[in-house]
């Protein structure tokens, strides 16, 4: 017990174990045994591309973001938690200085500390650190994995609750049955949306999407030869209404970062409507601008999560209004690390079904474990 | 005084003047001796290209939205004016019954009747009808000139103070220094901005814009041979943070409507900024949309104006925070009404430089009335 | 059929049925036929008092305000409802041309037309003339007794989703188990809250809340002698924070217009929180202001809805967020208005209970035509 | 220069120089030689009552926190101002990982560490110890004196920008020209509100405030004998009406903490209109709670200042939309600090009229020097 056993990535395609030294806390910090690890695609997308965006990774580093455990160690200032509870740890500390971090948008901080974001190490070992206020204890019947699955449920409570602001009987259009794109549904149903339209191109997704919290789903059409992708849009837009017998949407959210979804969410966004972009895909896209100005839509970015999100997160699943464990369907060891994100990557696919979420336990921690 | 002259435009490059009938009144309603007139870029669209979008002149319409005049008749239960008072035009009448008249936001309104767009008829006329609580009397001290901008001020106040919100000690740039970019300067200016910022390819344009508005100006460098125009505004938007000594501006408007400028905007506005589309353009543009999530920037189309923007561009005029005389640059009789599309039709172009605002007197008014 | 029966109040407890003239209807109105009128605390207390406020009663006024009914006919212009159609009535009319019309918030409009509203008569009457679109359709499943009661839902909507902007998972506290009360715990639920507490000195109205919609019921304390009322509500405050073990409350709605009600529910809303006050009693109030500033608390004023808020109580019905029927506990024919009134009268005294909510049925109709 | 002279308050009126440690810095915070220290209201209070609310002198404790000086040294990872800059300081710190810390209100934070508030020493001394990001340079242009002013200014502003959110062109009464008052007034100015109406009883600080900021001003009546306060706030509100020629106002601040103020003050507000208490007074006040919910009043409590105040308040300074200078009549050096309280205490009177703000210079510091 007096190391750490890490899962790193060294290089594009290269990641090993390691023993990596256990984390001194400070006096306002925890140690947390990680117990339960969800895999995001950013995490294959750092193991597959070596970076996102500017975010290179240079120098080796740890893996893994979305993760829950148990206290084994508190700072001595620390009162929120106590040696044993059962916690979700929110993976990124703002500088707590800047003017973001002071006016409650921690997630624009410059200088933001997030775990397997380089240069920051990331949580697939055995003892992680972090300041006390980022870990939220579980409440009793909410499981370790689901309380791993906080992280990308709070992505869609920023993108759903905290920025569109959707209220009780508004309609919402979700693009992308991925994880972010079925828990912005989630969050749609726990607030009350009236209608929750999901929107794929792999029918199984759909499937998956409407037993689990779309009310509708829709299936966009093949891209006709010649035909612009705007033009496509334009088509789609129209059939999506005319299939759903609706004039516009009070809400849209894209978790594809598919140009077309892009496209056709804004088109189908009624006037005065939010859109908000949740997902990462090709870095610009050719929107429909005219549409946007005369529709007076709102567009929003939505980038990780922020003040108050990861606790509205936990509170949903304890009060029973979301059920994160339908979303896990894929269980490793920790040392099967590795088939975790060969499984991960395989699910991205556009044939892929049935990947959703692979948990990765912690080093010693049975699968079954709760 | 039997008739109401009028000047009609009937097809593409074909206006006339017509005598039309002298429109009947309600109770609810006044009828207005137009006064003044500005000519606007749409309306110069209509006559050039027949339609705007959707809006296709079909039959005969009368041209001209930005009027002021003295009102000459009441209805029965009018009791916010009376004959006589100089009065400025809000052009549009929402039908007062859907959601979005009802909510506070009738520039969205589906059946909005608006003057100059077909198929209503403009004011290019003698007398205007319109219900009598879309006039607003000028305080003393206010022109009938400065009436008719009103209209265009609205447009700004609208993208500016509406929907930007921009606050006191704010930073601002304004892509595009036509009319509509000039009265966002000078709302922006009224509101306390601390930087505004103009941008436009011409310098005769930049030079009027710092005289009357800005504190800074930017002419953006010629595009490269074999660059995209997305590189391009990468390149620009570097370029201009370094000229002008900024991270990032708290609030971006485009009133050019050019895809550059969209796209260089998106790029200057900082994190947990505003970017406001009120320039109408190409239908569709490329946008670096990773940059628009990762700063979680908010964009918003804005739409003529809506519910307190005419009362808002008249109180900042009367109390001396915006002066709009500099912006009459052109003054034609009723007479000579093709002139005055001509010389705008000329404005208009890149090298166009000192026609902002030609505005045309009312029949039988003299030039030098006020 | 050629004439219309009406339930007038021609002075204080004097109480008639006439016939009136059958309104006539202008091309965008239509005539409802009254199926279903609810009674209100308001009514009564203009049976009783012959004025509330400044609104005073000077010539017969018909009675009733909380209806649904029919269509009997529309005018040549509306599109919205049919003959035949069933609708709830929202019974009051703005100007739709004054500041707060126009800018969301008619419920302020100077010129507001509300039925029962000293002049305007009530709707307790076989015909009833509104503008077509303040008559809502009613979906199928909807009955028309429920449709009588989105008027006091409209009430509920309007102070915890509108003005207090309840969110999923925050906690509220309503002082007031009366109808009103009532229909703001009934929303609270339907908007996700976590924790709903129903505060009244009647244990029989608690052991209603709590089976209606309340997660929590708190019962006073009594009076002590020499105690103050501010004294009194502070110990209050304190009793309540401990029995629920809270420390502060998001959202705190007065349904009652208790003074000690107002004060402890100033005092047990949480720092940052916002408190709605709905209820109306005694025209002052003495308020911990100390305790206001040092909180930075919201306060806010509720009267009557606004834009949407009509369409959202028929929809959280529609939806099932919300079950009107158990509030509906005393059935009248129109003959017996006058005991529904003494019904209603009668169940506001301290000692009250099972009167909820007395429905007439209209002039003709069976007390179980649904 | 190895000690640390402070000017510490024992008990009630009992007041002492000593020598006290040089404080040790961490490597993000700064030691500020403190060069102008303003006297306020609340130093008064503690000074002559020993506690202000809950907040009770226990121990001794170093008094004052409107300071500004001159960064003496800094930690070793503080990049954002230098041994030499002149600075204002923010004088309260949160904890910077509560709820309200991080959602953008630590005004709230209830572990925050406020100068001069038990049992935290002031900053009436030599050397003051605080973190970086709560100091802020001084543009070229703006004195010491005013640096020590921007504390109480960013009241004015929190209360008028931030809480009330006055726009351009809207109207503001603010009660009570004491030092809050008048900054709210300045406040006010600088965001353009078309009338600023200042009420006091009495003459000479009304004159000041007209000379500073105010367009208007209103001197109460008498209070009749047998008039209740509320009826008096009654007919004090029409005559306010009456002489201002105004129907209602959009915004009202009430700085004066006196129950008649703030009765009048909700009275003269509009409908719809908002009313923030900046104003410390008697605990307690009787309200027109009615008139509160049939206007649909918002009230808001304000409470110091959040973030981005201080910001605001320097560049509103530094842009010249603000003028400190006029506040500050008297000046002391830090030997005379006693007659500096003097001068306070006797200038709060009812009669006190020209001690508007008394800056006392830090130990070893010229009056005169900026």
């Amino acid at each position: 017990m007096s190391s750490n056993p890490s899962f790193t990535l060294r290089a594009v395609d290269d990641v090993v174990f390691e023993e990596k030294p256990i984390p001194q806390i400070r006096d306002d910090e925890v140690l947390v045994e990680v117990k339960k690890t969800g895999i995001c695609g950013s995490d294959v997308h750092f193991l597959v591309h070596g970076h996102i965006g500017d975010f290179i990774v240079k120098d080796p580093m740890v893996l893994g973001h979305e993760s829950a455990g148990v206290v084994y160690k508190v700072g001595s200032k620390v009162t929120r938690v106590k040696v044993g509870d059962r916690v979700a740890m929110e993976p990124g500390a703002g500088c707590r200085t800047c003017e973001y971090c002071k006016r409650g948008c921690y997630e624009l901080c410059p200088d933001m500390v997030f775990a397997a974001t380089p240069p920051n190490d990331g949580t697939l070992c055995r003892y992680y650190r972090l300041p006390s206020d980022l870990v939220y204890p579980l409440p009793s019947g909410v499981s370790l994995e689901e309380g791993a699955m906080m992280e990308p449920l709070s992505v869609g409570v920023h993108a759903v609750s905290t920025l569109a602001s959707l209220r009780a009987s508004q309609t919402i259009a979700v693009f992308g049955c991925g994880p972010v794109g079925l828990v912005c549904m989630a969050v749609a149903k726990a607030l009350g949306a009236s209608r929750i339209i999901a929107v794929d191109i792999v029918p199984a997704r759909l499937e998956f999407a409407k037993q689990y919290a779309a009310t509708d789903v829709y299936l966009p059409p093949a891209l006709k030869e010649g035909e612009t992708k705007l033009q496509f849009s334009e088509r789609n837009a129209a059939a999506m209404k005319a299939a759903l017998g609706i004039d516009g949407l009070d809400v849209v959210v894209d978790a594809s970062g598919a140009e077309v979804s892009i496209q056709t969410g804004i088109l189908v966004a009624k006037a005065g409507g939010t859109y908000v972009q949740v997902g990462m895909g090709a870095p610009q896209a050719t929107l429909p601008i005219m549409a946007l100005l005369a529709k007076e839509l709102t567009i929003k970015g939505s980038f990780r999560y922020g003040p108050g999100d990861y606790a509205l997160a936990i509170a949903l699943v304890a009060d029973g209004k979301i059920d994160l464990k339908p979303l896990v369907t894929h269980r490793f060891s920790f040392e099967e690390a590795v088939n975790a994100f060969t499984a991960v990557r395989a699910g991205k696919s556009e044939d892929g079904k049935g990947v959703i979420k692979a948990i990765i336990s912690g080093p010693g921690v049975a699968i079954s474990e709760n």
